[in-house]
């Protein structure tokens, strides 16, 4: 697996630059807010996001498989970080930028040894029900955890009751100033999203114009705030500040790597790693659809592995490919990672020269960017979608919302998979089988209690339709002892095997013991319709040759033969089954 | 669910009580050796495996389902107890025999319980290969384990290579007397169990007293060095004996609850019950099949339960169901659990009177006997048979194994499961599909890669043989999208399901996408011999109205509306498939 290094610089053309740079200059002006209001999330110093928004976009470009997914802060893997973060720094292991350059590091790590060892798959594991359930749950969880600065109270709370118990217990020093701001930020962006582009239409601006002036509307509101901020004097009437930002680009530098602080850290920077990757797969297949590309989910386990390494190089913390940033990336026109490359640069330049003017911004401006931004995640009616399609589903996805909710991110996306894994494998337990009969006239085989067919009486056939394992074999010996139970003129039982996949060893040891006891029981116990492969494997053991009966190729044929026409003279053939 | 209390009684006659009194007499003389020696191996004083084989064996008998299984301490459950109690002790929260008491009720408790939630398919997800290798390695750490006792010397160990150091550590302190008496009884018991039987047929005894006597042999080892030791006199020569016995029967009374203890204990309690379910279940089922009678896992759940709480409350330790005793009970011809009875009785006479006696048996005498039955559980050839039909199976026997041996009973059996269960998962995340075509002539559609089939260019048949749910879902995502992609001319995508037995949520939103991603490329994507409930609950969301296409009864329904024979005049319509 060679890197894509700058795959996309052979054939780059004019056109191509001119679509990339425009797209890159939308896409450095929505960074700017958004990277500051997710470091501020993740509980690290500000300029932190602009630094995880640089030199990661170029460590992916080189990487990455996907032409048009832009990498930075996005907001669950924020929360995630501060809720790994917070520990370490309590029991004194480091302070919170340290521990989110280890952090950053070690989840990097995890990616590259995913894409190394082609684990890509371990991402399907988290099952849809519990993705959605997590995001909606995480999307409240930062919801609620933007309240206080929102409301410029103190305050904190990694879960729910948390957060709420501490909003209350604080009630009476919300800060009038401060809710005020806040309101007139949340209605601005409210209205910027939902409907400024309609406006400016009308007002007769082109609609590109009118698209990337909507898109402006959170730098529009930070510098607003800035301007409202340095107006009210010194001090800002009691307005929290995001305060001085130390100007010029990150020094590199090696994340500190005690073992105690790795040992910490390693469960949450792998599960950092997996709901990254999750999340910015998704993303990245679903532009590269709309696009007729393909992404290689290995490889973009380098690329976003590389992207955290990088930032763990330069003061940055764990990034992943974001949905917002992406689409708006793709949107503008973007060809090839050189919009990245170029949106890196601008976030350069911003963060040489506009670190000056961010020392007065409010943080409630930030809360009002981020609250608007992660209210999109949150989708309740989902739950009553999954209610109406699976019972299963929806009680693990009701389970890793409550569990986020209330225990917070890591114990909520570790019992989601853990309960449908449980849940899944339950299901698998009792494998489908059916008792089949003739269609009458045809050389079918079905379900003698879904259909109207005919049975013969010293032959009961039965069709298993799943693969054979350890955990149904065991339902198959019973079920083949109940159905054979008192029946004292079966002569055969034929086990119909068109579903079934694989035997694993210790359904063969099943189907030996079902042998064993059917003749005992003096019945002859047949095979119809196996699979090549599963045949194959077969005949390298004894089964085949201490099989009381044979294995026929088709289920008709066994059926002619265990029950021949002639033998209809002697006794009623065939009996009509139930409808 | 109603107890089975005493079920056997109604009907039970003369000859029922004949046969079971024999064989009664036929598993006491058997027993006494035996719970000896399993106390020993438990780390116990002797008379707990007396008082283990009486109070459960009339537990099991009120509430079990099988007839013949009989119940008592068994070599595996005996060492996972040593192994569980070993650290209680070290850290000083009980000594061991009270320790064993809260372990038996803790395990009667996860017994009950899974018995009333009817877990009993909990038991399945020890696959056959796990137990196998597990049983081969607790034989093989047993018998490491005896060899102590057999060569006189001190020392212990959990795992093979502390034994064996400990061993090495003391080879100068070999006991010359002890050794010579253990090769002795070893060399007896050997020839008794291999060829006994057959000296005494051949000497004209009879075939029912030649194996009764040759059963008895353990009891005559017994008797003759309890002689040799006597003769020794007093001290007997530095041989190690049992030591002084209390007589009479156990005072029943509490198991002692300490939180800290009981915490300490809860994990090997449930791996205790679940193996210790799996050997009683195995062995009941064998003797019940054989017998043409049925047992009741969820039923036999409530009955090893109940015998591991009467074990707790009557000075006992962990029992379950054993196959050497159920076997010899079963070949001599018991009928009910009056045998059972019969046997417990006869268990207490011999706790009462026999006692004394046993002060001056030869724990040289204990070892060899427990060496020459754990060594039948060693089935090393299983390795090669189960590396022939399957390698994954056997990467879980041989794991287990190895962890036992090196890290003891409870790590080798987590890890057993564990990977079994990861590589059952991992062999799962890619549904098996086959692009089908047309057998020319017929209406059935096989895999073109293995059959000559015919097939139409502007259609494209997939047959999926596996349900389709989360961890698989992204697969076939990616299958359609690499089948698709560079054929211009295709028309139409059929998904043929006839052995889907289920569809998640998010293999339904992967179907959506891929349903979106070809309406995207004109490509309108059907489904094919959808399963009756799949369907039900297919209608129930959107999908269906979405979906591009139709959905066809049969695949044949499909090629003849898709890929009708008129084309056929237009475009050559059947295309030959490869060999």
């Amino acid at each position: 697996m060679l890197p894509p290094l700058f795959a996309w610089i052979r054939g780059y053309n004019r056109a191509d630059l001119s679509a990339d740079l425009l797209a890159a200059v939308i896409v450095t002006i929505m960074l700017i807010p958004q990277s500051l209001a997710y470091a501020m999330l993740a509980g690290l110093p500000p300029e932190t996001g602009l630094y995880a928004s640089i030199v990661p976009l170029l460590a992916y470009a080189c990487f990455g498989s996907s032409r048009v997914l832009a990498i930075g802060p996005v907001a669950i893997v924020s929360l995630m970080t501060a809720s790994a973060v917070a520990p370490v720094v309590e029991a004194g292991l480091a302070d919170a930028p340290a521990a989110a350059l280890t952090l950053a590091a070690l989840s990097g790590a995890a990616l590259i040894i995913m894409g190394l060892l082609r684990l890509g798959f371990l991402a399907n594991f988290l099952s849809r029900p519990v993705i959605s359930g997590f995001i909606t749950a995480s999307g409240l969880l930062i919801a609620a955890g933007q309240l206080r600065h929102l409301l410029g109270v103190g305050g904190g709370g990694d879960t729910l009751p948390e957060i709420l118990a501490s909003l209350c217990a604080r009630a009476s020093e919300i800060h009038a100033l401060t809710l005020v701001m806040s309101l007139a930020v949340l209605g601005f962006l409210w209205l910027s999203r939902s409907r400024l582009r309609a406006w400016l239409l009308c007002a007769g601006l082109s609609p590109a114009l009118a698209a990337a002036c909507a898109r402006a509307a959170p730098v529009l509101a930070i510098l607003g705030t800035i301007l409202a901020a340095r107006l009210l004097g010194p001090g800002a009437q009691g307005l929290a500040l995001t305060g001085a930002i130390p100007p010029g680009l990150p020094v590199p530098g090696l994340p500190p790597f005690a073992p105690a602080l790795v040992l910490a850290l390693a469960p949450a920077a792998c599960l950092i790693s997996l709901v990254g990757f999750v999340e910015s797969v998704s993303v990245a297949s679903t532009l590269a659809a709309k696009h007729q590309q393909r992404i290689e989910p290995d490889q973009e386990l380098m690329g976003l592995g590389a992207a955290n390494i990088a930032a763990a190089f330069t003061s940055g913390f764990p990034v992943t490919g974001g949905f917002a940033r992406s689409v708006v990336n793709a949107d503008a026109g973007a060809r090839t990672q050189a919009a990245g490359v170029f949106a890196a640069c601008g976030l350069t330049l911003a963060t040489l020269f506009l670190t000056p003017l961010l020392a007065d911004l409010p943080r409630a401006t930030l809360a009002a960017t981020i609250l608007i931004a992660v209210l999109s995640l949150v989708d309740l009616p989902a739950l009553r979608r999954v209610w109406r399609y699976s019972r299963g589903d929806f009680a693990a996805m009701l389970t890793t919302i409550l569990v986020t909710l209330g225990y917070g991110v890591e114990p909520g996306i570790t019992t989601g998979v853990a309960l449908s894994l449980f849940l899944h494998l339950w299901q698998t337990t009792r494998p489908h089988s059916a008792v089949v009969g003739q269609v009458p006239g045809t050389e079918h085989y079905r379900n003698i209690e879904r259909h109207q067919v005919s049975t013969c009486p010293g032959v009961l056939s039965l069709r298993v339709d799943e693969s054979l394992w350890f955990a149904n074999a065991r339902f198959l010996e019973d079920r083949v002892a109940a159905l054979t139970a008192g029946r004292p003129g079966l002569r055969h039982v034929v086990l119909m095997c068109p579903a079934v996949n694989r035997i694993d060893s210790s359904a063969l040891a099943s189907l030996e013991e079902i042998n064993r006891r059917l003749r005992a029981a003096s019945i002859r116990f047949h095979l119809s319709e196996v699979k090549g492969p599963v045949m194959d494997r077969l005949k390298r053991t004894a089964f085949v040759d201490q099989l009381s009966g044979e294995v026929f190729l088709s289920h008709h044929e066994a059926i002619c033969q265990l029950c021949p026409p002639s033998l209809a003279a002697d006794q009623p053939r065939l009996t009509e089954g139930a409808a």
